[in-house]
């Protein structure tokens, strides 16, 4: 018995935060066929709106360090300011969107990132992602639109990582589906040469990915990301594509596990 | 065949943005019995996030002027910081909320104001509205948190009045249940002399309400409200009440027709 195939993209950096790019990917976006959930960051948007607000923006290793105040922030640009104008301009689309937290119908639980060696504040691991109810939403042909944001299931919002959510949320509609997870992003997908936007890698196996690290081949900035995404794929997601806007509907990387 | 009943509390001012009373209100609402659909404001608060990116207010007649900057401050405010914090409160306390403005399934459209003696700027009157599926996320004990903010159906966002949101909801749901309407806010009901917090209006009927209006025995803050829920009335609401944290369950003043 063949699985529906449902499509999950995270868009993230400049792609989201430009009004033209983000109007490009919601109409190649909308065009896609099928079941479909989108994922999106916000990361710089909500830099800006916190030095407007007087509140530093502290980052250890690429990641967030999110005090109160800005967690007030991510809270307010990625669950409002992002999230609600992507849903609007994907329903001028004729895309029946819904924006969400993990809060929202408890779709997904995190808890506060231990401190060890750094206190990340209130950043959140995720522990536990139920996607029965955006099932139903889905099967309704509603398109979930997924903010990094979740919650501890005690009040407590948190932040979380756009790739880890897109992740996890792709992982537990494999349950139901097949689905494929899409990073869209600037670059046209894992580039064999970081200089040269042509010297695409079409195909790249775990153990290649891994070579590749080994000989300081891969960019730092995408190690993370390869390696959430083959985790993805070793937890059930059929098939990862890297890619950029114009590669949304089939361009870019595939990963494959071997 | 009697209908299921649902109740629509309408929670604003004070009431949502202090800490205390939100966990009060959020208590008590979560005891609530049956199907239930919580509305909420958040103009202070919004007012406060403004001043502090340097966007001034502007108040004509009690309605908020909302320009393009404005429009972003309750888009954040109401969209994010309120509702998810509202949402994950809920969660906490077992009920499965989800939160949505207008654009959220296209539960409800509005258009633009049109310019009369009066700019308003992205301020939306509601057109339609459709409760198709929250009715099938009521029906799954899920719990809808609205937000005061619609969109156009063209791609843009515009600011609600909470008050017109609660009753144009409430009005929808009475297609499928017997609803009713509670405006929660600081004072315990209508009152017969605003500076008498016994003086409790139990029960105003609409032509008692025209006629203390007459004699300008009615708040002038109090006259929308009443405006508003003699209409929700009139158009299949049951029931309308008006009261404070303490009488959620079942005090303040009874709206009815006659």
């Amino acid at each position: 018995m063949s699985k529906q195939k449902l499509t999950l993209v995270k868009v993230g950096g400049k792609v989201v935060e430009e009004k033209d790019s983000l109007a490009d990917l919601l109409g190649r976006f909308s065009k896609l066929e099928g079941l479909k959930v989108l994922v999106h960051g916000g990361g710089r948007l909500a830099t800006a709106v916190a030095e407007r607000l007087g509140i530093a923006t502290q980052m250890v290793e690429g990641r967030r360090i999110t005090d109160q105040g800005m967690l007030e922030v991510v809270t307010m640009v990625y669950g409002g300011l992002v999230n609600k104008s992507i849903v609007a301009n994907l329903q001028a689309l004729g895309q029946n969107a819904i924006g969400l937290t993990g809060a929202d119908l408890n779709y997904m639980q995190a808890v506060k990132r231990p401190v060890k060696d750094i206190d990340y504040g209130y950043v959140g691991d995720i522990v536990c992602v139920n996607v029965d109810e955006l099932k139903m939403l889905v099967e309704k042909n509603v398109v979930p639109v997924l903010a990094p944001l979740s919650h501890d299931k005690n009040g407590q919002m948190l932040n979380v990582n756009a790739d880890t959510i897109a992740a996890e949320a792709a992982i537990a509609f494999s349950k139901y589906y097949e689905v494929e997870l899409v990073y869209c992003f600037e670059k046209p997908g894992v580039l064999e040469n970081p200089d040269d936007d042509d010297s695409v890698i079409e195909k790249l196996t775990h153990s290649e990915f891994k070579d590749l690290q080994a000989y300081g081949a891969i960019h730092t900035g995408m190690i993370p990301k390869l390696d959430n995404s083959f985790s993805a794929i070793s937890r059930g997601v059929s098939r990862v594509r890297i890619t950029n806007i114009e590669g949304l509907q089939q361009g870019g990387t595939t990963l494959a596990e071997v």
